[in-house]
């Protein structure tokens, strides 16, 4: 689906709004550039532009697939660019794919999946219009600045469910529900790590690469990129190295709580033992059990029974067995 | 044995099914490639191909015995490439071996085990000539394109074991069976990544490497396959590290799982211990047990144990030791 | 809030405090340079920097909302740090923010969150002025050294810490807090080499690099900061190691302490056990069991059951399962 | 002990076995080169060869003590290299220490404690003096080829053992033995590794490195040597993963096993403690139990406590408690 | 403390002892070189020190405090190096740290705490003159190689305590003291390597590295020394391995003990529990209970509970639960 295609003048501001066939023509005729946004595009679409453009047919093809993995291609004097965005959606992490094409009179953004839509990019750079008249440069920089900063709240989320997981372990609430969220924010720790880590190559590379397309002025904005790329990273890789120290004291904490249960279990079995055991003595049928004839025989063996277990109580509190 | 061996044009276009003893001089006259394959050949086969195109020594002792590395190596001006190949057979990852020797006009590939015919890549790549046209490189991407192509399904494969195993870990199901599966699971996925960690530097080199031999306009191809053998390898990667923790969190499990039982046990314990040890005490044979003769005794405690055992019964199931 | 602003000459003395507004006119006449400390500033105070001394949008950005990571970066002829800094706050590690502006001619410090004034460090500049004589660069060393310095009593509380929690393990005093402690230690620990890792590498950027900003005389002085952050991240990364290797070791002293519990629990059960089995077989009611009538019937089984007992004590207590 | 000492010619025929003291003189004399044998060798021996081809000091030293690390070293124009050998004596493997000296003409190997003698390496050159007429660098081949190769064998028993305790672990027989083994296995894989990487690194030296030294024509075999290295390494690394793997699934099994076995124990108890309290119930002495006196009073109550009995075998067996 | 301060000869003999305010005017007159060897010195005498020989502020700081990391810099044309050293005081490894001052006419050693004299070291070049000859080079080659030298009966050290605890671990005697042994084996490990890692990278800068200082003929010698450390550092590395080994294997045979524990005191149970069931149920007080009166009812019962203890014993030994 065309989302928007847009032909914007050499100082930044937007001329109009064209049709995609007409691309060419608009781009022979002037000066600026023309920035195409499409929403999984069906293929005769996808063909009109890659005639329009002239891009190869690998990209293409790539651009057409979802599931790429998050990386930087030049195609003669042009650039691919295939990145993973991530939104909440339902309280569940939902992974996206956007593939940029850049050249120095385009740019085309290909959204697949979840994904929030870049109109808001779009508009912040048309109320900046000397910036956008740096080109494609800077509105590469807007997009992918919009698709990092959508990481931000994630990764907050992230760290909210480390603190609620610490909560709940450290607390010794071990249950089966715990172990399950645990075991998932590391599943999505993993995707964005994975994400995340190409993410910061591909703006260093656009840092100090491809002259050509990559204005000087617009360098120091995707290292700022770059940095927020690489500050999600490092706090995700942070949250990961704090899930496996959880999960090993986790471990230990069900071990300490066992010997707990364990020593309890003893201690009161042991106090309900000994008066049986006393009784079951006393439960004997020899003719001659001198205790049994003795005045005041059953209040005495009462009496010590009692104390027995009042003493063991004492002992077994004490042994931190009860 | 001789799968086939075939001479291609300068135009790419099929001429005509050759014999190996005639390799030469058609070379000699003609100024396309020679395209054989072959499947687990005998020694004096391989002589006669070794004669043929000059191929040292060396590449053709590690071309007949199979158990090569994945590896790349320069023999003069020719390619001797080993690669690993895997397909399922019964619900089991087999893995084969293909050796590749290439030269500027020539493409040689020996199959080795459980391993595809390569026919349909061959077929694909006759049905479009002017890509075959560019030489033995297309013909070499051809192949290895097909190669990594079909270790998909089997990463797809792994990915639903990857599944099945945490629904039953997670879902608290620990049985052997779940462990023994995790295992070869395990087991798998190192031999994947074994292949395909060089597979991906084999891809890298013949992107940057070798211009006498590899036409530029297939560059791209060769790291199309490699970005595929990359994807391959990270999904491995992810499902390996997913299965570490699922140990981890197994072991977790566990012992929740332990500390529930303990309780139970000693639950139900301590709620058939208690009326055990009141009625051994009136099993007794004192003389002068007043309980005993008191009218309504036996009801007394009859009524006593039953509100014991209630109260207990309570307690044990709010503490949740129950 | 503007902690100071003043401007030294080229001998390295104190010439007098100045308005953040005279710095322009001040430069411009003088050879010196001005050292600003700012801590939080609000947005006007920051414009106002920016206009004297022409700072790039991104830094300004970049200094005015905290959580940056450590990092060096080049705008032009000048340097943005942004480095972290701790101290300790009752008894927690309290992490703390310094962005630094560095040009040929200013020095501009931005403290954000907890964290110590630099009056200190200007004071021992300035008590010492030839080597301030050697300009910016001898003031960045003064407050990065000053950062670096603050580090030490931390990382020696962790220390304290790791030998505290040691104690209680292997001693075998394995109780939630200590499990808890250990946990949180571990988290500091991550915090700080986050923090120490690109601090060695910044330092060593300043000793390498810079010509025009960093004179040469300093650089064996930010070799020195550096050495020191190299020091406190290796002792963190020893501290990290034995606290991954002390929760290993509480697992396993858990699990020996687990089979003595099992042993005792097991061997005075048996002990109790013994007797009980004794007493319940001369319960039994039948007519005719001769040692209930034989003379000294009770007493013998009386001798046996003790004896019964004190051989199994003596038994278990030398098996040790008592 | 001097092994052999023998003189080929250019054309890489032996000439004749000459003693250790006229080396220097048939050098002199003749193009080809010496080949010198020795079994860890005394002092006088080593200083005889030392005054012969001029060897370093501390490489001599070096020679004369075993436990060397796996090197290469170049002293003027010769080469040094120590390797570590492996066999497989009573069913353990036995590490022995190789030094070799290379110079363009002459090579001497000195072997420690357990290691084969080379003279099969040595008859196969003599067998096809083509090859060996390349010179040291043929002889240096073979020899590195035969040590390697003898690793084959134990690669293989390794992999062996592997499969034995894989069989045993996830088969469920976990026995002192088999974790005794497992930590063996892997005691000797480490050692293993630490052999094989530097031998790679050698190899890789040798294909690249000493021109004067190492004929080009050799380096390919050296390549194919350093191939079988790497092969051997990956397969040590191998083993070695799943052996941590398998100790992991050992615990997690282990814990599965634990947990059967406490149902068992807690079903059975609860299957004899219920008719144990029943009957002690009915052992009580109050001279009012109306059903002590009941007709078939007796036969209910055997009827009763049957028919638990059966009721809970049922409930236990259906929730996996027996 | 100043332990002797020696100026040697161009030759290498030594000269005389001086007095370290004479320094200055000896080398002014004489082409040899002086080598001053402190213990523990005070501020003045470390002052002297910088006066004669011009060292630099920061390294004198640094030489005053001890815990300085392992570590090499250049300060103008000197060197000042830091190592750590150790030795075996009562058991126990006591490390120990050394600084050295390098430039071509005079070698400085300081020793910190535990540390044994270099008196041995010097004597030993003192005997031979004419590599002393080769000038400060030689000296600091001696000391590093005797401090080196030192390490290796420690390591030996480790090895052995590291083949105590596996015997015991191995043997199956979980102790507590077994595991606070490994518990300080790897921490004195990590000490260990934490020094060597960098001394290797010490040694490998003085084999390739400043020219002025380090004469040529004596780069082997450090070459030599790097080999130790690198040996010793590679042991310790092995054991460091083992011993996270021998946590995890320890942890499996706890695991299998445990089970071995509970079978046993499972089976015994029901072995004591079977006959207190059969003699609790003819304790019963009813009116008519045929068996009760059965001639040899008595007998019959004994007989019974016998066999079925018996069987009971039988199948538990059988079943691996006894």
């Amino acid at each position: 689906m065309l989302v928007n295609c847009v032909l914007y003048g050499k100082d930044g501001r937007k001329l109009r709004d064209i049709g995609v066939d007409e691309i060419g023509t608009a781009l022979a005729q002037n000066e600026g550039f023309v920035w195409v946004g499409l929403h999984e595009p069906d293929e005769p679409l996808l063909d009109r532009l890659q005639h329009q453009f002239g891009l190869h047919e690998l990209a293409i093809e790539d651009a057409h697939r979802a599931h790429q993995r998050t990386k930087i291609e030049t195609y003669g004097d042009s650039l691919f660019i295939a990145v993973h965005t991530a939104q909440t959606v339902e309280h569940r992490v939902a992974f996206g794919e956007t593939h940029l094409f850049v050249g120095h009179n385009y740019l085309v953004s290909i959204r697949h999946d979840a994904s929030l839509s870049y109109v808001p990019a779009r508009r912040s750079c048309e109320s900046s219009p000397e910036l956008l008249a740096l080109g494609t440069s800077y509105a590469l920089y807007a997009v992918l600045d919009f698709i990092v900063d959508n990481y931000m709240p994630i990764v907050a989320d992230f760290q909210n469910r480390l603190h609620e997981l610490e909560h709940a372990i450290l607390g010794g609430r071990f249950q089966q529900r715990t172990i399950v969220q645990l075991y998932e924010l590391k599943k999505e720790l993993v995707q964005l790590q994975l994400t995340m880590t190409p993410l910061q190559d591909i703006m260093s590379q656009l840092v100090r690469l491809y002259p050509g397309l990559i204005r000087d002025e617009v360098r120091p904005y995707f290292r700022d990129v770059g940095d927020h790329a690489a500050r999600i990273n490092e706090t995700a890789g942070t949250i990961r190295e704090m899930l496996t120290t959880a999960i090993d004291v986790n471990l230990a904490l069900v071990g300490v709580a066992q010997n707990m249960v364990f020593k309890k279990i003893a201690g009161w079995g042991l106090l309900l033992t000994a008066p049986t055991m006393i009784a079951s003595w006393y439960g004997m049928n020899f003719h001659d059990m001198p205790e049994l004839l003795a005045p005041h025989g059953y209040l005495t063996v009462f009496a010590c029974t009692v104390s027995v277990c009042v003493v063991l109580f004492i002992l077994l509190k004490k042994t931190d067995w009860l």
